[in-house]
């Protein structure tokens, strides 16, 4: 097993919050050894959809990506965010570059076949070129990903960034001892929504089953913790789900997920 | 001496033209050995600049680039044209990878300093890692480049391509066997601006301070040539400006220059 490598899941509203990103960028900069950062787009692509005469569409909490949106969050995703998160990093001292699945074709995905619903160009991850992606960190770069992949025939898909980095962590767990992290806005996953101190410090596939069975962890979770167990049943050591706690290895104030 | 190392740069109304940047796109693939593309960003960003309520502002020929400007270009040269042309080179099986300055580091500049005229956040190029660029190459990557730097504090920076193209031929010139084409809609350096055909075929220092004199070479095409002789006198072994004829090794459908 090789050196540590931190992959760090930034969501929407952090980067929203332009003192909270700030400050993430901050700790995440100051991790010792291989790290890549990734990130989704927050709400500057919805924002900027009506502005160009778009309606936004969402089922089940997915975009429904049409070619008219799919240009307005290549811009948002693959341009203004995630260039201003490298300059960001470069300033700190870490020598950030940005990527997209379609860089380096560091992702392998496909168009998600049409069945009940259409997600238009939404892409399903196959896996990654962990070769390529060894080779970028071991020149002392940090990918900073965002969540947009390619189909190998010349078409770019839009893609969940929280698969972008399970997929990431998987692929990468024979090279190096991987610890994925989803940074979001609460400081892990609640027992109770309304109280957001109510942290679930540990969770493992027993109690995980157990929680949902009872209705406690929220649809919008499910997809997330999904991701987690299947990076961990796919050799990832740790996932932790939290704040900007997750910086602090003295305490445990983040979710902390094991098999 | 090196490899051979080809840098094209390719002009905004080759990207606006699908069929035209397709078949340039192939061609370009079919070049072997070591490569780099830089790209302007073309009409889309003046396109999107009204919608989002923003006036487009040049002054001689250059773009005025205050803080909406710069989300605005950030999003079509870093994002929407930078994706799109790696995920079409990935499926013409060369293995792209999208940059700006700031993605590792690769590009050093600084605002450009306020004298007569303002230009906002518009970058002057200081030069490059030549040392991490040859490491991405020897990875048999192509690096793809849009037109932005940073300031390395942080700051993107809205950058000219056809210095960006020339400072990164300069800078890889003792690495690498640099020759340094300019891709745009004319055949070459035309003689008469309304004749096409009227290519001037060679130009040195000597007839080019004569065509510059008699008034041959137009106010627009003077900075693109002053690259390119400060390219020379910088150790880029060729210049050529022109159009798909620079990819005809068989004949001289472009204009060469050389000191």
């Amino acid at each position: 097993m090789g050196d540590k490598l931190n992959i760090f899941k930034i969501g929407g509203n952090i980067i929203e919050n332009e003192e909270e990103l700030k400050q993430l960028l901050y700790l995440f900069s100051n991790l010792e050894g291989h790290k890549i950062l990734v990130h989704g787009g927050g709400k500057k692509a919805s924002e900027l959809l009506p502005k160009l005469g778009i309606k936004p569409r969402m089922v089940n909490g997915r975009r429904i990506t049409d070619s008219a949106t799919l240009e307005v969050v290549t811009m948002v995703y693959g341009g203004l965010v995630n260039k201003n998160i490298v300059a960001k990093l470069q300033a700190l001292g870490n020598n950030a570059i940005g990527m997209s699945g379609a860089d380096a074709n560091s992702i392998h995905a496909h168009k998600r076949p049409i069945t009940k619903i259409d997600y238009g160009f939404a892409g399903d991850v196959e896996g990654i070129d962990a070769k390529m992606l060894c080779n970028l960190l071991n020149l002392g770069l940090t990918p900073v990903f965002c969540a947009l992949t390619h189909d190998q025939k010349g078409q770019l898909l839009n893609t969940n960034a929280d698969t972008i980095a399970a997929t990431l962590a998987i692929g990468l767990s024979s090279s190096f001892q991987t610890n994925l992290n989803y940074c979001f806005e609460l400081n892990g996953v609640l027992k109770d929504i309304n109280d957001k101190s109510s942290v679930i410090k540990n969770i493992d596939s027993s109690s995980y089953t157990k929680l949902v069975d009872e209705g406690v962890i929220s649809a919008g979770m499910l997809p997330k913790l999904h991701n987690c167990f299947e990076a961990l049943k796919n050799g990832v050591r740790e996932v932790r789900i939290g704040n900007l706690g997750l910086f602090e290895n003295s305490t445990t104030n983040y979710t902390s997920l094991v098999l």
